[in-house]
């Protein structure tokens, strides 16, 4: 890793499709893309995603990961289409998807009942609750939500990132650029002219690393609020407004209030409302009551990005 | 059926897809609609159809049947996410699917891995080369087309519509009106004040009905000119452009040229191109190459509608 990866990977959210169950013209069905590194992490894959990736210019060359909420049909059905785009442009690089039981079935029997010819290994991981991955750079965490069927919740976690390294004070202390630099940087102390030197002088504390939380379906739960605590951002199921609140409970959903009130009490930044009933043409309700609770709060559009 | 209905029945098609394999920001994957009387006709449900629908302002409710052509996922992978949203919306009325073998594997593995809870009666229909489909005022024909795979044409077939009632002659010979036009309007003679009255008469010959064939993914073949033979409307595979002739023939694919081949022999009136690839964002060159063979050729467009 060079001096200049550690700062900032340019790490990107592209929300491919932000409606609840049904697709509406300005809606497309659930799906969030990250750009992290030279790595895509997509959370849900609903009907229609490849052509929300082609309008996003994302790549289905890429590494890429999957993580599956759960198995409706409308965070599901867009992986059989993708894996056939993929195969058809030769895609080189293995997929990774996770998701609750049922996954591996509904991959395997897709995959039986219509021809792809896979150019590219598939690995299904059927996860529970828990540390799912573990990368040299980031975990990801899972979280059961409150929804009708059995539903995860994930939390990207990215590790704490080396403190800044200071250049001018690196060259003040004359310590020669190059190999002594990169190691005072990863940590240990380095001899220059017989004199031993703290890496503590040159690089500044450790920064803590990005967190993103993603969490529909599901009602206000406590093991979500676990989950998200502290998140730079927070994207919630927000199906209803208020008055449906009787609804939203019935259906395994939130209202705008209720993920605003797991956001404040994860005490994260930011909230992103997904999940969007197709009853809302103006979604302005839901901004509003969410931001009474929550003010960070936005609600989210298709192909809408947010650096991070 | 009443005298108004007997005139015209508002035939329509509508394009919801005309995409090659891989969706486009213009065009998503194969579908199109045929609005016919109170039902739609469907021919391949490529994914995000259910959204095209959406777009095209197309009711879930209606009375439906499905025709698919062959078991490549972008001829079939939006019938999933269509049932789901059905079922979601809660329509009664029954939808039939027919196709070639494998659809049914197709359609019940997925109904078992993905829980749809569907509301309504879902029938499927693994069928062959031959009469399909016998209604009271339409039959449905298929044919073997040349793929690289097993894929069927489709013909929508009008019966003979009755000929056309004339009020001034009836009135002329003082026939009363009420079910005495009736009977007459179906071919039966009545008796007027003791004068037997031929059909003949008041009702003009009989009109043929309307012809629609569907033929992709194919390469020029012979059972297709003989499936769309005098068609009002022929729609057909044209995923390339000359210069890709051999591509296309590797593929199973047909040129725009081979298309408008086929048309001619076919005697049809008119050739509409579709599955057109992704490659072609100005998809002139297609529709330059069928006009010099038939002349009254257009390539289709997502959202695009003919009337009949």
């Amino acid at each position: 890793m060079g001096l200049e990866e550690m700062s900032g990977r340019g790490v990107k959210l592209l929300f491919l499709g932000t409606s609840g169950s049904i697709p509406t013209k300005e809606r497309n069905l659930s799906s969030v893309v990250m750009k992290y590194d030279s790595e895509l992490l997509m959370f849900d894959c609903g009907e229609g995603t490849q052509r929300q990736m082609g309008m996003a210019k994302l790549s289905l060359a890429k590494k890429m990961k999957i993580f599956i909420s759960h198995m409706h049909g409308d965070h599901v059905l867009g992986l059989p289409g993708l894996f056939q785009s993929m195969a058809l442009l030769g895609r080189q690089n293995d997929l990774d998807i996770y998701g609750p039981r049922g996954i591996r079935k509904f991959v395997e029997s897709v995959n039986k009942t219509v021809q792809f010819n896979l150019s590219f290994p598939l690995h299904v991981h059927e996860v529970r609750a828990g540390r799912i991955d573990n990368e040299k750079l980031y975990e990801v965490h899972s979280a059961w939500t409150d929804h009708v069927i059995p539903c995860l919740g994930y939390s990207f976690v990215e590790k704490p990132k080396p403190g800044r390294f200071n250049v001018q004070i690196a060259r003040r202390l004359q310590i020669p650029e190059g190999p002594l630099w990169k190691t005072l940087q990863m940590g240990k102390p380095v001899k220059v002219k017989g004199r031993k030197i703290d890496p503590r002088l040159v690089v500044g504390p450790s920064r803590p690393g990005i967190k993103v939380t993603y969490a529909t379906d599901t009602r206000p739960a406590p093991g979500v609020v676990f989950l998200a605590s502290r998140a730079d951002v927070l994207i919630h199921d927000a199906c209803f407004d208020s008055s449906l609140e009787e609804k939203a409970s019935q259906d395994g959903h939130s209202t705008a209030a209720q993920a605003a009130r797991v956001a404040k009490r994860g005490k994260v930044r930011k909230l992103i409302l997904t999940h969007i009933s197709a009853r809302y043409r103006d979604s302005s309700i839901l901004l509003k009551e969410a931001k009474k609770v929550f003010p960070n709060s936005v609600v989210a559009s298709d192909l809408m990005t947010v650096d991070l």
